[in-house]
């Protein structure tokens, strides 16, 4: 998508070989028409899939997921990063490993918001290394529901989460697919 | 707002006296249409408020603020709790305390978006004892930022937030404006 190529050109900050900061439109700062643009291609993309909702995880991915649901008329579930000791009832939960913070977080969905035999689409601000997708994935299998897709803002293809999700069947739709970060500067794949 | 009441009516769960569990539509599932005409509502009612900006807390506040900003054609900036010992650099930061969780939370706005004699408008999910906006006043107060009126979702104006923002002479808009719990019964204020 063009128009999240562009913004990345000119508002995105590569701070080493591994990140690029987008805070100042997507995970910090949020531009909501760019949002609603994103949603409704993500609409157009997965205008085929069937879904019973859409889910993603706090709190980067709220706003484009949203977008999406309202293009979509889905509702939307995002897992909380869970940070206490006890877990509360009735709840799905997943280990999802943060490379950028260094930390384990505990991802949890509330049991009457997944149900079994149900389609999902997953929407995310970043596809890295597919540790936040790989956790919604296994949720997602305890509930007994079936993920339809994942649709990622940016992709960095240069690290695992896409074969991650190729090992395990899951069609990526991703904006912005990044191949390289050169001189600072982001190269981005052909079409 | 008759439809943000109706929906309480409808879905809304309370646990006790204090707590409203609106998990199903707000702030763990989603309803974006919902949203959409949250969004539009607060529009319409700080359609005269000069703003450069919306600010909100992660993650509750994001998708009533996305659409907000959306309607208002204004950046939104959702403060990030933040869980590490030492704080990055060139940040705003507050303190909130969630009596719900019982947990002391650190809140940072980065201090690129956000800037001295910028007017700004706040839009959250609850406003209960108003922890979370007195902390994005601090941040305000902090960055030379003028607070032009808040826009909550759900008033529990049975709590000290209101009487909070009226010491500090803030507009609050309240799309729903809770009273009391009565015997598992929601009371909203008369219009």
């Amino acid at each position: 998508m063009k128009l999240v190529e562009e913004r990345i050109q000119k508002d995105g900050r590569i701070l080493n070989d591994d990140i690029l900061k987008v805070d100042s439109f997507l995970n910090h700062q949020i531009d909501p028409q760019l949002m609603m643009d994103i949603g409704q291609e993500f609409a157009r993309r997965f205008a085929n899939t069937k879904a019973d909702r859409i889910l993603t995880v706090e709190s980067s991915g709220i706003a484009p997921a949203v977008m999406t649901g309202y293009q979509l008329n889905l509702p939307v579930v995002f897992a909380r990063k869970h940070k206490s000791l006890t877990l509360p009832d009735n709840v799905y939960t997943a280990d999802v490993f943060s490379f950028t913070k260094r930390v384990n977080n505990k991802i949890i969905i509330d049991k009457r918001f997944l149900h079994q035999g149900e389609k999902v689409l997953i929407i995310d601000d970043f596809l890295a290394n597919g540790q936040a997708v790989g956790g919604l994935l296994d949720i997602a299998q305890a509930a007994g529901a079936q993920i339809e897709g994942v649709g990622v803002v940016i992709e960095k293809a240069f690290q695992r989460g896409q074969k991650f999700l190729d090992e395990h069947h899951i069609h990526v739709e991703a904006l912005a697919k990044i191949t390289a970060f050169d001189h600072g500067k982001v190269i981005f794949a052909k079409d």
